[in-house]
């Protein structure tokens, strides 16, 4: 471990997964490495943008990653830990719902944009809604086997777009290394979202993310894992959690139900309008699975944590 | 609300829910009412028993719940809340792998018995692994508007089977009114859980619960809802968590992978066999839904908390 730190540039960014792309920055494991990540629209949402602008999205320049950075000595076989160190500060950030995408994609077919003043260093959704800053990255992944170019948006064995809320700073991301160097990459940042991210989108914020890489040799794992070196949400915990259920044959469905009916406890206890709820759930609310055994229906519980009303 | 205590009796339970049953009991809301509950094997399970009882069990006498109970005033359309207000000892438990049940059902064929011995207030699953005691009902229900016998197993819109982990001391559980008297009935008790109860049993414990009923009128809710007064597992989190990873375009599956994986770190981890693996999984692991939204695949996040190791 070195006292050394590199800097990974907001332009070094590239968009989806391809094994043949040239690294950015070569690194030996241990030392500090800082990202710039560009937010998710790869700037073409900024602070005055509007609806409009969501339903003009070219998805070709959508969650861009930074890097890739090759982790020198990595060979396929590997484990890459990634140690989330810290995040820079962000100034502002963005969740939309976007036409087609999302848990209820059918139900909220116009395009909605809520932009997040994130300078106070909080998160104010509206008078007396106040959403914990838990910065984490969306997007954190290396090279997949497979050549060729490779969509960014699902998840898959080399991690990606996993959306996990829980790898914020101490958190330890344990990836599989699928090509030499691995070739790292990171992006998508999020200032908060909730376990499921329902809309679509969390908090879409660009920040700086640093992370350290450490490397595990005869070691062998199919699938990202991570650890938490605590509680997993000190932060919203305090005073509870009002909880709605959804029960169906098919967990999706149980977490659409228990997501629908969250989304109508919002609108009635603050009186927000549904695109509002359906936001404001996609960023804080947590969806459980309680039980996927008692068959024919699985259950699943989404959790708003009452610490974020005033 | 009186101060008078009302016992529903270790007899006095049913199997699967039927509105057309007689009342054990008629109670003003507001009052506490104990119940006797019968481990969910129907007493054919005790300290002795074996795996080979496990193969034997007769499915018509399993998860028999205590009541029904009237509550005056109940009509359909009207919400009872059910107030979690205590837990009597529990002296042992189990935990079965039942061949045909739980979610990695194909994997495990054999039927396998966990006993523990609860009575020194503690669940020492093998040495320097002890899952904390928490007890809560996993069956906990009113009778369905539908007439005639509805089996147990599958939660539905009058709750039942829905083995939510989080329903302990202080939790308020909000249940939809479909007849006359609500006829409330509680069993299946569990002294600890993990989120997703994998194996499809918990720690399966005879104990007593108490509760109080409220009545809400001009509220009406589609399916159960919950409130947690406090952080929903303090006693799990303060050494955070090991988590596993699974992607897929089914959350099923996803659940199921996450859940395969972290049996694989527990048996390489703490040397356990497969069925010891997945048993500790099914107690103490949570399973949350990571995201829902980045099509094709989904992702769950499957969380072994640190605390129960020492």
């Amino acid at each position: 471990m070195t006292g050394q730190r590199y800097t990974v540039h907001r332009h070094q960014h590239h968009f989806g997964w391809d094994n043949a792309l040239e690294p950015v920055l070569e690194v030996e494991p241990g030392v500090a490495v800082e990202f710039e990540v560009v937010d998710a629209s790869g700037g073409q949402l900024h602070r005055g943008s509007t609806a409009a602008d969501v339903a003009a999205l070219d998805f070709a320049r959508v969650n861009p990653v930074t890097g890739p950075v090759f982790v020198k000595g990595a060979r396929p076989g590997d484990v890459l830990e990634v140690e989330i160190l810290d995040f820079g500060r962000t100034e502002w950030g963005w969740t939309a719902i976007i036409p087609g995408f999302g848990l209820l994609a059918d139900e909220f077919p116009e395009p909605y944009l809520k932009i997040w003043d994130l300078s106070g260093g909080k998160a104010e959704f509206a008078p007396g809604i106040e959403i914990p800053i838990k910065p984490f990255p969306g997007t954190i992944g290396v090279a997949l086997p497979e050549p060729g170019l490779h969509s960014i948006v699902p998840p898959r064995q080399n991690g990606g777009n996993m959306d996990i809320r829980h790898l914020t700073r101490g958190a330890r991301l344990f990836l599989p290394v699928w090509v030499e160097g691995a070739l790292f990459s990171v992006g998508d940042t999020h200032a908060a979202q909730g376990d499921g991210e329902v809309c679509g989108t969390a908090i879409e914020a660009p920040m700086t993310i640093t992370v350290r890489f450490h490397l595990h040799r005869e070691q062998s794992i199919a699938e990202p894992r991570y650890i938490l070196p605590g509680p997993p949400t000190p932060e919203a915990d305090a005073r509870g959690y009002y909880v709605t259920t959804g029960f169906a044959p098919d967990l999706l469905e149980a977490a659409r139900k228990a997501t629908r009916f969250q989304i109508e406890h919002l609108q009635q206890a603050y009186g927000l309008s549904r695109e509002e709820a359906y936001v404001l759930a996609s960023v804080a609310v947590d969806l459980r699975i309680s039980e996927v055994v008692d068959a024919p229906n699985w259950l699943v519980s989404a959790f708003l944590p009452q610490a974020i009303f005033r």
